[in-house]
């Protein structure tokens, strides 16, 4: 009865097939290999470029138009209908898919994601969330900029819905959830993140541990909370830091001949590190608080990144990520008509 | 005429004695060096430990209470006017001293300077201010921490208090002044910092480029403007990743003996790489918006570190530093009663 097994498998995950900065190519390698771990695939882009007939478990839906990346992203998704990234979330909103994946602009990603998904009823704002591959275990940070203001209660929800993530996705049993602040005082912050504080020290479900600072984001905390506005300039602040100082090290590797020799032997060893800081290992960033998965990858992505942000996805769907959160939510008096300030 | 001469001298800088975490040895050796440099100071701490005894151009002013890091600065400032910093600041407010220089507490530093020396007529913040020493030339980063909020006015006048100092102390002409946001176009950023944007733009007197992302620290402005929140988590973000990087690649090097090999021949090259990572290569952070200069140095400071500080000091004095940023003030039309909601 291939109907009937049809109707019991998981469901597939809709796949932007525009977007990938490094072409089509890539992204129908990265599909592909997604697709032999077992996970299905919708993908929506121009069947002649992608080249995946014939791919056990893809199946390419025709779309030719697209939302760039300099485009306005959500008067692109209003006016756009046929464009793929709308189309692929109109696809997980009717159920014909069970989560979205786009490696393409992640303006155009969140619009089409917000218009046409819906939030959990107990959320009051999604948040965008990325997942850190720092030594010792991934760290979870939220909001990097789905919201550029933030009150109390959203950074509380924003504590719960990490916190779903990394014990669902991520495997991690009682998450150690921090807020981001200029001291680890509870005192220390601006007065939201002192109210926020104060509520998350008394919620249950919850394995609040109090403030962390910019200087703690590797093996404090699993789950760190901060509005979009300063995670959006501290993520940015930690990769182009990583950045200059790897950069000017391989400099200073190349300013003379015994250095450079130097550098040569060390170059193996670098390996495990160069690959703990490539953007592909994690599959890129999640929007939480909605009532399907979505991931947004990286346009740079090379086929690992795609795979990694489909697989990212699948796993959302296969943990059960989405009724997690619900069920963290309510266990922590967290829901949007339990919070403070929420008439 | 010696009374003469020393009528014309330039002021000398008040040092607080206490505070320096390697020790009272470092501290007067860090003093010894600035000296040796023509700098003359008041230094407030016990002369016994200090042994400054005979040190040209030093001159001890015994004190023996101080205001420890793990105290509560206000309340100690407040109650304890023989402390080393409370008289420091008080030396340089009565105007036998130009300016303060402490390595001890922070926030003790910041709470003497605050209610002892006055605000500038025409600020309405004081901001703290840390220069980057990063590749190609130092950044003014500001506020890093005395606000723990920011309106849009305060914001603009960060901005005119740093382009005077990267112009005056730095010797910067025409420093490029631009906010930190979570965007480079000029909609990006909550609306405190949209506003501000929309002022800076239109200011004269000042080279505002814009905003920068926190992936642009180097090499795009010369001043970068922040509200004391978010600048406080950025900057110990910068710092922590930049150490975790380097001890990643550490580690690394000696993860096997043909790279611990290579690690060795490439250790000179990291030298220079080294020292421009060295904390006491700044002098710390400035105190910017009073009537007389303040540096707020770091309390691991070696001697190096401590002689930097209060050279740094030195040459606001001599660079007129604080007429300067009066008249930036006024130029761009920022002062005070200028900036709007200054009721």
């Amino acid at each position: 009865m291939p109907g009937g097994a049809e109707a019991t498998a998981r469901p597939a995950v809709a796949l932007d097939g525009f977007g990938a900065e490094r072409g089509f190519d890539v992204l129908a390698a990265g599909a592909r290999m997604a697709a032999a771990d077992g996970i299905r695939m919708r993908v929506f882009g121009p069947p002649g470029d992608l080249e995946l007939d014939g791919a056990e478990g893809i199946e390419v839906v025709p779309a030719d138009d697209w939302i760039r990346n300099e485009e306005e992203p959500i008067a692109g998704v209003r006016t756009r209908p046929e464009a793929s990234i709308v189309r692929a979330a109109a696809d997980v909103s009717e159920g014909r898919s069970g989560a979205l994946v786009s490696v393409g602009s992640t303006g155009a990603t969140m619009a089409a994601a917000t218009f046409g998904l819906k939030r959990l009823r107990s959320v009051k704002r999604p948040a965008l969330a990325a997942v850190l591959p720092l030594p010792p275990g991934p760290v979870v940070f939220l909001d990097i900029g789905a919201n550029e203001e933030a009150r109390a209660q959203h950074l509380i929800q924003f504590a719960f819905l990490g916190a779903a993530f990394s014990a669902a996705v991520l495997g991690i049993a009682q998450p150690r959830v921090a807020l981001l602040s200029n001291g680890t005082e509870s005192s220390k912050g601006t007065p939201v993140v002192v109210e926020a504080h104060e509520a998350l020290a008394g919620a249950s479900g919850i394995n609040f541990i109090g403030n962390v600072e910019g200087t703690d984001f590797a093996g404090v905390a699993d789950v760190i909370v901060s509005d979009g506005f300063t995670g959006n300039v501290v993520l940015k602040t930690l990769e182009g830091t990583a950045k200059m100082v790897a950069g000017m090290i391989r400099t200073a590797a190349r300013s003379n001949p015994i250095a450079a020799a130097g550098g040569l032997l060390m170059r193996p060893a670098m390996g495990p590190l160069r690959e703990k800081f490539d953007p592909d290992s994690t599959g890129g960033a999640v929007l939480l608080g909605l009532r399907q998965p979505v991931v947004v990858g990286h346009g740079m992505s090379g086929e690992d990144g795609v795979a990694n942000a489909v697989r990212l996805a699948a796993r959302c769907i296969e943990q059960d990520a989405v009724p997690r959160t619900e069920a963290l939510l309510r266990e922590g008096h967290a829901t949007r008509s339990e919070l403070p300030g929420s008439a």
